[in-house]
């Protein structure tokens, strides 16, 4: 089986998805105690920049192993990989 | 006590909180089971968007009850809360 | 005619949106110039954050004059500059 | 002189930035005639996804030719230039 490329990261990745868990748990508490509205929205968009810091990191791990790879390999499964590659940034810019 | 704005809609976004909880639990999972890169970053973007959309929503309840509120008091709160929701918006559309 | 929310604002605006279409030329002598693709990608980048900055000042004289007029009128005007207003931020957002 | 990675899109960025040019003179003209904040603001919403089309055909070019050529040459420089390509699409995202 083909290890992904975030494999050396998966500790550090765990880590950063539970305290991201931790924060949307957070949140309900948050609505559950009638906390002002700002304040919760505050908090909405330091979860979603928390969401986007993984997904970079995942990003650049992609490059930096599964992308690098398929380059050294050659042909055809180099350039697949670079468009699957930016059309999931594109997704990501767009969200 | 003052009733936040999203009072009448304290279930539908507790709802949504809890399937963006799962969903966050759901990346763990593919995380752990090595996922490939690329589907595990569409998920992350997903979830991103899910947590916007409680942004909007709550600002939209921010807006027609705490702004609306103010503006009906009149003098200078109406428009401190005018600016304090700007600011949130700001911070919102720039994480 | 009913003046627009950012008519106060509108030599500031103006001035914002000149500065933005001389950054818009600059990109196009960067890219007759062979610039490195980086550095052009930055400067897309810093075009994008001014034409947000003019967004979130459009949004919040539209905001302080327009919405505040509607909800001093009452009925439901109010509700459907909220609701417009929302809707635009949205579309803001996910741009 | 090295070829920049959009060097065969050279024609077709340009043409885009010049079409993203007018669109910041229509907004211009939109101001001047005092149209309503919303249909600028939505006016603006077009041209923010304007440029991040570009960004990412850019972007696209960078990784397509310039990461390949790269890796292709191996040693530390295909790394950097991973990195570097990583840090611009988080300024790009967080723009």
């Amino acid at each position: 089986m083909t290890m992904p490329g975030y494999i050396d990261e998966k500790a550090a990745i765990q880590k950063r998805l539970r305290r991201i868990e931790g924060q949307v748990r957070g949140l309900q508490r948050m609505v559950e105690e009638d906390t002002y509205c700002i304040n919760i929205l505050d908090q909405v968009s330091a979860t979603t920049r928390a969401l986007q810091a993984v997904a970079l990191e995942l990003l650049d791990d992609h490059l930096t192993r599964c992308v690098v790879n398929a380059v050294a390999a050659g042909g055809q499964e180099a350039d697949d990989k670079i468009n699957e590659a930016t059309a999931a940034i594109a997704r990501m810019v767009r969200s």
